[in-house]
């Protein structure tokens, strides 16, 4: 049976693989048209809502945070400061570090509570319920939002590029 | 430990039924702006990417299929007819049905192997590296892609929507 582990960090780190590669089809068709790239970087698809640039940062804290809960150990903290592709980039390859570090060991079989903030409040879940009503939904949700922020951009990703070759 | 079912049943069934209220919100915010549905369910973020609609259809094909192939049953075929809010829920709501139809004992560790069409091939992978590596990420992707659409069309849904309430 897949351990808690197994279905938190290999999921997680493959997300954040296959989103640099997004990223970097982005940097090279803002290069390829003559865009500046910051304008794809702080590219949102509704007034209200988070640019591309903020999708990864939160991309990144869900990741961290999430796996870090599980493991029973402190993320560390970034200070949310990229502005380019090569920074964000380079925070996802920072975040999937920071992920190799974790040991199975350090996590249990999903019975462990685990206490999380959520929309200002602090909520206890059994960790099994977080890995699978919270930190993979939310993980997800945000690499599929900075994926359509490009897409709606013009670049030329498809969802291949999302869910990356099929492998073991 | 989570078995095979507990990490792919209940947290599909989950994704649509938050899908779900996300579309009702779609419906809901068409009818307060007098904007004729129809625009909303043909709507796409890029003139090549697919419609609402589709993103609809392709949530219930991967939670439906994956599903079934991880508990070695066939699943449902659904003739992708649906033109409305009303229909697309309907849609998710059967899908959640035959969710619904699936045991636990139906399901193994995850080390059988399923075979599944991805880009007009067949491949074969283990049933856990099948559902953390496609079904969940395709699963989540195309409800986080319809998000997005109605997201992007004004329609004032939070990632509350997306991901429902606390619960264990």
């Amino acid at each position: 049976m897949p351990t808690m582990y197994d279905a938190s960090v290999p999921t997680i780190t493959r997300a954040l693989q296959n989103y640099i590669r997004v990223l970097e089809k982005g940097a090279a068709y803002a290069e390829a048209k003559k865009i500046e790239p910051s304008v794809l970087v702080t590219s949102r698809l509704f007034p209200d809502m988070l640019p591309l640039s903020k999708q990864v940062q939160i991309a990144s804290d869900v990741s961290k945070g999430g796996a870090a809960r599980l493991a029973q150990v402190e993320p560390p903290k970034y200070e949310d400061n990229e502005a380019t592709f090569p920074e964000l980039i380079e925070r996802l390859r920072k975040t999937i570090k920071f992920l190799e570090t974790l040991k199975p060991a350090q996590f249990d079989d999903g019975s462990r509570t685990v206490t999380f903030p959520t929309q200002g409040e602090s909520k206890t879940l059994p960790g099994s319920s977080y890995l699978y009503t919270r930190v993979l939904p939310n993980v997800f949700f945000h690499c599929t939002t900075g994926y359509n922020i490009l897409r709606h951009n013009g670049v030329e990703i498809g969802k291949g590029d999302f869910l990356g070759p099929v492998e073991g």
